[in-house]
């Protein structure tokens, strides 16, 4: 998918909304537990009830591959069903990965070509080398750790570098990478405040906003200070959606919280 | 796995070799294609071949990825037959995760419990929460990227925080995580002279070379900066072992070559 096409969606439904499909079984109707892949069928109900207000799917690869093969056969149906009956809507493999060149390679080939994902998420550590084989697919979008939304954050990203903090050095040291217009950023919107400094550094590029809900961040400020001409902003919610209700109407109550949301990003919308 | 039983077998091997299972199947021996299962099939024949000689296998899990489910199914098989065949052989999961808390915590139940591996690679970036969770598993091993083998490995791993290099930062920030006695750390043998000053921040620990062979590390210079009491190093080859033929000799031949550095090994071995 073309970024052009992303921003066209955002315009459209009128929301930057991007729903993690982060799914626990020990959080999932029990009356979905009988079926043969309740994994599939939970994100099934939950595409099916939140589609009009989302642009985005986001599932993080740590909750499939807890079940082995099987989880791993379910992100396969999951990301095969986006695809075919919404395939306009923009699809990311929340995997943080990152290795050497030809390591990395192998992972583009896994969620771009097996799984055809429109985009992955990469983490920096290792530099140039272990993000550009992901950047190489060029009309595939690699989404780049930058500053996230936990505590450990704190840790390293946020650690002064030769005068500026980490994540920054990071953001500029990958503008300089081949492909580098392939590139979004995760951005931790419990830190809204560094949303301005940010775009400083990448005011055209979108940031994928994650920690909005259970994480604790504020919608409108993080609209107010990371929201470009393109809108540039995929907004996250995962556990706030998918699990706000536990019984046969789960999927109607994420719904519900899906257009709450979506409500909440319309008078941003450019 | 316990440490001390990794630190028996080194010493009963007189090996500290580490053979990457990273099966490219444009380089497996096209005899093997026909088979149902190419990757597993290739991965016995050289874990029945070089087992005598190897302390620990390594599957990088994006090799598997690349083939989706199929691929997850051999990586799979082969964990569960080293586990049956070999229980005295350490076992990675080279899988470079890490995410905040509840989804590592998803990551090290794919690695430890569902795939049962012994030890698992994590990247650093997101810090302490996104590394504890592997942590908390005490009978397994956390493997932290410290500084890597690749080029990009100068784009943040050597630069200066407050005066010392972010690998160092790593290396000292995550002896105060809890469980840090579970604690082994990725060291790139291209960066030998390093090694001088990694082992005086973490002298008692273990350190996972990649690098020597095709990626160019001395495999002498690594034993003489980095061995400990406890020995302390496994030393990882990959192609050099694993492709060292691509006719019906392969395992016969990977077998020649993980002898070969094995006897390279032997007088080291303390």
């Amino acid at each position: 998918m073309t970024l052009q096409k992303l921003v066209n969606q955002i315009r459209k439904k009128k929301s930057f909304l991007c729903v993690g499909l982060d799914v626990d079984l020990t959080k999932v109707p029990s009356h979905l537990l009988q079926t043969e892949d309740p994994i599939f069928e939970f994100n099934k109900a939950i595409i099916n009830a939140t589609h009009s207000f989302a642009v985005a799917y986001k599932p993080n690869t740590a909750f499939y591959e807890a079940y082995g093969v099987k989880g791993w056969q379910s992100l396969a149906k999951t990301i095969a069903y986006i695809n075919e009956n919404h395939p306009d809507i923009f699809t990311i493999a929340d995997a943080k990965r990152g290795d050497i060149g030809n390591t990395s390679a192998m992972y583009a080939k896994a969620f771009f070509n097996d799984l055809q994902f429109d985009s992955v998420t990469v983490a920096p550590y290792m530099g140039k080398d272990s993000v550009e084989p992901f950047l190489a697919f060029e009309d595939k979008i690699t989404i780049l750790l930058a500053l996230t939304s936990n505590a450990g954050a704190f840790d390293f990203q946020t650690q002064m570098v030769n005068n500026e903090e980490l994540y920054k050095k990071v953001l500029q040291t990958s503008l300089t990478w081949e492909n580098s217009q392939n590139l979004m950023y995760v951005v931790g919107a419990t830190k809204a405040e560094y949303l301005k400094e940010i775009r400083k550094i990448v005011p055209n590029h979108f940031l994928l906003v994650p920690g909005v809900g259970a994480q604790g961040g504020s919608l409108d400020e993080v609209c107010e200070y990371g929201l470009n001409a393109d809108n540039g902003l995929l907004i996250n919610s995962s556990r706030g959606i998918i699990y706000a209700s536990n019984g046969t109407d789960f999927a109607e109550k994420s719904r519900e919280e899906a257009q709450k949301l979506q409500q909440q990003m319309e008078k941003w919308v450019r």
